[in-house]
């Protein structure tokens, strides 16, 4: 390799740095089947800037590499008006194939798939069924490791590990090894419960059939760990307090990260301005006890704290499928006594600051220890609400039909601000009444 | 199936509410081999559960059913003192390479890899190494699918897919269709590098290696399924400002719940305390002008969420390899362009609610522009100082060595409560300071 003037870890360094077209030019320094490779690790983003910026005659060699679920991405994946750049440099099968597949939805079990997988007759028997499947080896199949086995009609009827088929007696028949319990997925399943199915069953590979049980593609593991990753990063964006980016962060520009982060923070600040109407009502309290604001910030921020941790862990366990809409009474129930016994943890701290500062600097005089069963209660009352609040949420959006995740930490926080105002100046109002009003 | 009671569903829908002898007694009422699909399906805590309680006549043959990296899996899920009614149970090869993979963490390369993998010898020609491959399918192997050719002193040479063996010409030499140029990792690799590793080649077995290039075992995508599922989760919960649960929600007891979550809420409460102490500063403030304080939760809150949606971002994308230590100064200068931006929007429509009120209720007198311009610039600066912690956190954590993921959205937003009253009061001070001090 000593003739080439760049490695291909030198070419993973730079790629960020590089323009479309020094990114095309620098692949020209490494040997050819090392630049394949590394195009085919590309995300489908890079490889689509990739296939439109080389020149037209290198197109065909370099999209040919794709089989035909990865095309569809590519094309998934830049603008529409693009997609005459691409396919016309596709063999004719592949062409109706790519076709096919970008009629699904993206995120669902029909856009996932590949549509070359290893078939069988249920009447061969094992040797021929090993020659049929070397054949299949010289077409661009997905998989031999497991084969299907169909009718004519391409109606599913089992499944064959290559493992078994191999190490089975040559003259059994595939309908006698074959498993007819296996687990498949219809070509509509959303990908992430499809991605539910795969770790709870361990599959390597999935069958998708439509609604008549035709077999239509397969989707592999390779492809749910990209899911998992993408589902994840949906719904760590969505608990931050934003919409989901779908686009690597470098790579998002400056205009749309301005929508995506300030559609929310608009939203937020206009929940938000709730508390300065709420501490408007209470205007008197603080102009009589100015001590009292010193501690809103404190108090209310327990509350979204609180909120946070439970909102934060109920969409998790729902993402993962460990608890469902069944599961709320249970979970929220849960949740109270937690917020009581963590309420009462920092509300007892809170208490301790009071009399500390009474006895250091006689801050608040005679109120002392009513000041701090003050600041005692609130903080009860206000992790207590957050807690209720931060699992409740999620079950109310999942209920409602929207997406859990919108649940978000700055959300809660902001809901639980508001009452936890309310509750604050309430409670003075009660245990400080002469005080306020005497 | 007729005369079983509960169909495998069944089982499913009810197994969270079964106790651990109903769980055993359950698995008698399906047929045998379907339990024992159920059985490996489930999670390493799950099965330990169920194999501590079935009674020790029948635990040798559910043990057995599970490859040596899952018994490892089991074990280490369980308390060590329930070790010896485990071990004994296993084959004595099987409880060698257990005990050799205990000696691994749990959460590196080493931990997670299974030490039975195909393997061949470089001078083999491919019509022996199918035969040779078949005798090995009769043991337990992992796959066949990746085989691994290997040296007399087990130093791995090169791999070989089955496909490539299986359509190579029969004569060819094992050595001459290898690939030498594998991705493999160090024994000792953590598990989320190493998931990295597999997203980025789209690989689906990786070989792990000792420091001397002996083969030790290989991993396979479907245990990185799990790894990618774990690791967001853990991250997810950090961000929701708590120690990660390492136990589902559902089974994760009251007070270790109380001491997962209480720890950081102290801490964070803790810090929140410092805003008690900044307002007392600026007491004189509140007195003379009160309507000020009616504005605290909403400027700091807006920093809080600004922050949060910062920190979760540049903490996804470096858990995804997005962005690295490197790209700190980048991404920093970015999102205090995004800060100034975001915050001149809130900033505006704070300004508005001012401008609104006094002409609907004269709330500030001849001061209202003046609040207005106090708002807006609080609002801006806030908001910048907010994007600046949140993203600028996670990257001295990192420096640290510390995970970036403690960079939770409650920890920014009580650090970037407190800057905000500083930086509201000091502002007011400037704009408003003969109302204030006239």
């Amino acid at each position: 390799m000593a003739e080439y003037l760049l490695s291909l870890e030198d070419i993973q360094e730079l790629w960020p740095l590089l323009s479309p077209q020094e990114k095309v030019e620098s692949l020209q320094f490494v040997p050819r089947h090392l630049a394949e490779d590394f195009f085919l690790s590309l995300s489908a983003h890079d490889q689509a800037e990739l296939l439109l910026n080389v020149p037209p005659i290198d197109r065909r060699s370099w999209v040919r590499l794709l089989p035909p679920d990865d095309v569809a991405d590519v094309l998934q994946s830049m603008d529409k008006t693009h997609y005459e750049d691409v396919l016309p440099y596709l063999d004719d099968q592949t062409r109706k194939e790519v076709s096919a597949l970008l009629a699904y939805a993206e995120d669902n079990a029909g856009g996932l798939m590949n549509p070359r997988f290893a078939r069988l007759r249920p009447e061969m028997n094992l040797d021929e069924a090993i020659s049929y499947l070397k054949r299949q080896t010289r077409e661009q199949i997905e998989t031999i490791y497991y084969t299907y086995v169909l009718d004519e009609q391409q109606h599913l009827l089992g499944v064959v590990s290559f493992r078994e088929l191999f190490s089975g007696k040559p003259d059994l028949k595939v309908k006698d090894i074959m498993r007819m319990d296996m687990v498949k997925a219809l070509d509509t399943m959303d990908q992430e419960a499809l991605s539910r199915l795969f770790t709870k069953y361990n599959l390597l590979a999935m069958p998708i059939v439509d609604s008549e049980n035709r077999l239509k593609g397969i989707v592999t593991i390779d492809d749910i760990v990209d899911v998992v990753n993408e589902e994840a990063t949906e719904d760590i964006q969505k608990l931050g307090g934003m919409e989901a980016l779908d686009t690597p962060y470098l790579k998002t520009s400056f205009f749309r990260m301005i929508r995506k982060r300030g559609g929310w923070l608009v939203v937020l600040f206009l929940g938000e301005m709730l508390t300065a109407s709420a501490m408007g009502y209470f205007e008197i309290h603080i102009v009589r006890a100015v001590f009292l604001a010193m501690f809103i910030p404190l108090i209310i921020s327990s509350g979204g704290n609180s909120g946070s941790q439970a909102s934060t862990l109920v969409i998790r366990a729902m993402a993962l499928g460990e608890i469902g809409f069944r599961d709320w009474w249970m979970v929220v129930r849960r949740e109270i006594f937690v917020g009581l016994t963590l309420g009462s943890i920092l509300g007892a701290i809170g208490f301790l600051r009071v009399i500390a500062w009474q006895g250091l600097f006689d801050s608040f005089g005679p109120y002392a220890m009513r000041v701090g069963f003050t600041i005692f209660g609130s903080l009860v009352g206000v992790v207590t609400f957050g807690t209720l609040a931060g699992s409740g949420l999620p079950f109310l959006l999942k209920k409602w039909r929207l997406d859990p995740a919108s649940a978000s930490a700055p959300f809660v926080a902001t809901l639980v601000d508001v009452s936890g105002i309310l509750i604050y100046f309430s409670l003075a109002g009660i245990l400080l009444h002469d005080v306020l009003f005497g």
